[in-house]
């Protein structure tokens, strides 16, 4: 397994790492988390990704249990969880959402508890909360760090000015500052890791950990032939999801993704790993397999990384077609 | 005239401004220069924008004259410069460009020259540097404010990023951070007022002084036809403009708008002004007539302003149809 | 016993102090360490030194459970621990080395268990990390203290500019920077006490608490005659110190250093302690003794400290012949 | 010509530059030095390199008539002075010498005095003053920095540590520290730039303006067979320089280095500049030249650069074997 620094700190993430998401509860039962895990870990994975928001709470009960069981070394491993998931969360009491210093103190209690450990080494804000000065946000998860109940702290999907906020109320205050976002970044969606949040890495530094490296599964190559019934894509409460992905001109460049990676022998889901890998700015990407099979696929990734010469991410680009354009100046 | 703070600072702008860009010196003599701000002063205009880079120099140069000549009194108006302006300025020796301490420092005392006063009311970074740390245009822009020789500083065409690390530098060492940005804002070029500043104006606050509110000139109509060769379009050194706005799509979009137009008894070019000042993120938009009879026409976008209740609005948005795209959350 | 503040604190060392460093556990059992202990308390010592890599933990082990015995009022002594031991930690997983956040809190909450203690009064750095930003480390030191665990912090073998980065994130921060160094200082081993950290000592002040007063038992003279099996220098994982002091022309130094103090009447270990406190920027000479002759041998020391007048001194400098050559200006 | 950015400044130095030193004045006269940094300035070299030390003033008026007769664009060159130059000073009254305020504040307007400018871009504190509070003398930069009377400031042959503390009180008082360090860099005199100054290169950066880079003449091979009268060596007040570089071994490795550079067809003085500039910390090598033969064959030196590849680098290391040893952990 390859380590990375996440951004300008010291802990060091597998470049590979293992996320609950809805899987867990939903699709899979202990179990399976348990062996998913066990590979995952024997596999030199050193982080484990999870949030309030994932089946309501079971995600991190099923992942607290079965580290439990494991009896796993605490400092051998990272555990995370967010609080808040955007207006999703609104059907809730009023402050038993969005990032008020009260929220994100009860949610990190309720995740420690629901995780079964003393602390979190990193806690996200799962979404901004647009009605909750940032200000609040940066001086509540610095005092969860000085109470030891978490080590560092992040964002994930903010946009670049505000994130820039957070850094800014950081050094206003001489307190620590979010250290590492959770973007979605995938050869479909590359906007914030390669142009939004390049002066950000540049000027402050931050660690990525990265959801959706296959595209909600479009980059398995599984949808090439159209979306079954019984797929993640059609579980209840996931149609927002339809939308975005089903795009038609997607489904076309996976088919091209999936030619090109059997060319060289290996799956498209590696290949696109291993794409995301190859960015510097990116300090993991979280798998969230609920099978044996593709976990151990996923995971191949590592070996695809050296294949990826200019060559070969030329041809990419040329299927992708869509790099980002820089402001030319 | 209608007045505007200048985002939090205490310096008003007429909501109406001139600007000589590259139309003085290329375009037109001294005569004209000298009627032209005649009647923008008479209709109570009291913002000059200028740069260095428009027409290297000679624009600053006929503006120094023209104001000289005048003999308004200096309280009675706002005056600015601007330097650096992207790669365009490389052909100059190592120094002579960016916007390190020594090039800000002297194309400041080389703007004051040729405008032949003492100090500026606003000096703008042209354009982001990426060669140089933000830290040290924040730091050189202050210590200009401490000499006396600027009043207040934006920037110019800076991604909401590299803004905000301007303001996080500024309260880092306590000193003033950029006040204003000068953008592109118009019917076609929505996306950094109506959804990437959002933040800034939320958190930080920003006056700003917007160039282009005519889209180049295409939202005055002349262009529904085609473009002629004598427009400003096919000045030399402008052909980098065509690309961007010679979509057909824009210039259809632009016909539509004048049959609205017509049927409130108005210009293309004073609904597309109005509809720019509407915006309450905006200080001022920068008119850069050629003629009189073009700046009379404009100056009327200011009575248009009240016609643009939500029925209009809703028309032009109809029309335009590219209102960006907030995230959800 | 002399006690001597620490630095710019109000701390008191005594002069000597007692290391258990690898003698624990790999060369003295419960009982030897528990007399040894027992000897340095009843003459004064209140320092006691550890590390979580000495003897991989259970030299810390060994000294609290000696500590719990005694039963000695926990405000009698000063008791320490450090993290990470340099390259040779690199056979532990990613984040249990090093001077992460993470690695830093979790071995000081290991090294309390381990000394069955609720603080530490000092927590070191063992090495400086350089893949770990100093901000980070002395924002958790500092956190630490907020948190009670440790009362003051050090740092060990760092250079002097990298002490200095330490101090000028602290004082950006306005929080507590590093109190104490605990370098190496010995008759052969002068350049960092004397020469590279002086201005720290004029500027910002450190305690010190020297490391191999006897230069790993050179200086006690047993090696005048050459290295026998048995000693300390010949267990297995110290082959590295051998070629550093195996230089003959030390062990001449140290023959010619033997007679010298014969004529005194005292021992060379003695006299070679009683130099490095004659310094007045060493706050303890940490004694790593593994029998009860040679501790209450090297407890003279602070007998012979007043014999060091100018002569001795001179004749000392006439022998080792090393003193750093500073900067002429 | 090449340029490169001084240290995290966004001011951009040739990499090759002229300094007047003792040459000006002493060794050469207007006419001379008007030819000489004629050829400097149309080969690209932007940076001229001056002191009060040089000559007593002398080399800096020589230097303030000539670029006076040049009428050069003061924007197009980049200008020096420093202020002290250690205990040589110590003829002078008290305050005329040393970094108090009010030497430096003196020293500066007398530096513009004697070479005719308004305003220097770098101005370096010669020596570092052991008996004036780094804290005075960062202060009193950034009042002259605020003055408009300098640009950029630096320290010259300062330790990391004196650097650092610089750093550290104009971190505390948010304030311009140094920029740039003027060092002896050769292939005789590496621990700084190689060892010492890392962690402050890496932490707070700074520009490197090299003097000496061809270690007083020793590397131009001129006294592979011994010292002649006439040399720069044997003048007046530079018997100091003589013991330090009269090791034969120093002139046994200038022979062979003068051999590996016949095998390139290239001279060693080119060969022994292009290698400092080979190193990545070193914006600029200052070139001292007398003659303008001796000028224009230094000048290929950025020719050399390329040919520097590894094996090159690695005989040249085998010569001069004298690579600084660096901690191991």
């Amino acid at each position: 397994m390859e380590y990375r620094k996440m951004g300008r700190t010291g802990l060091q993430l597998s470049a590979l790492s293992f996320g609950s998401w809805v899987t867990f509860h939903k699709q899979i039962n202990d179990g399976i988390a348990d062996e998913l895990m066990g590979i995952a870990y024997d596999n030199g994975i050193n982080f484990f990704d999870n949030a309030e928001a994932y089946a309501l709470g079971e995600s991190e009960k099923m992942m607290g249990r079965v580290l439990k069981s494991k009896g796993w070394d605490r400092t051998s491993y990272v555990l995370s969880s967010k609080a808040y998931f955007g207006w999703r969360g609104k059907n809730n009491k009023p402050n038993q959402t969005g990032l008020s210093r009260k929220h994100l103190t009860e949610a990190c209690h309720e995740a420690l508890q629901r995780l079964q450990t003393d602390y979190l080494d990193l806690y996200f804000c799962h979404r901004p909360d647009k009605s909750t000065p940032i200000e609040e946000v940066v001086l509540t998860m610095n005092t969860l760090i000085n109470q030891g109940k978490i080590l560092y702290w992040g964002t994930s999907e903010w946009s670049g000015v505000e994130i820039m906020e957070a850094h800014r109320i950081a050094r206003d205050y001489r307190i620590i500052g979010p250290s590492v976002e959770q973007p979605q970044y995938n050869l479909f969606e590359r906007n914030k890791l390669e142009n939004e949040y390049l002066e950000i890495f540049k000027n402050v530094g931050m660690g990525t950990t990265i959801w959706s490296p296959l595209a909600s599964g479009l980059l398995t190559g599984k949808y090439n032939n159209g979306i079954p019934e019984d797929s993640r894509l059609s579980i209840e409460g996931f149609e927002w999801l339809k939308d975005r992905i089903l795009v038609s001109d997607k489904i076309e460049k996976a088919k091209q993704l999936t030619a090109l990676a059997q060319t060289l022998g290996i799956s498209v889901a590696a290949l696109s790993i291993a794409w995301v890998l190859k960015n510097p700015n990116v300090t993991t990407a979280i798998l969230g397999a609920t099978k044996t099979q593709q976990l151990n696929d996923n995971l191949k990734a590592l070996d695809v990384l050296p294949m990826l010469n200019h060559e070969i991410m030329d041809k990419i680009e040329g299927i992708v077609n869509n790099k980002p354009h820089l402001a030319e100046f």
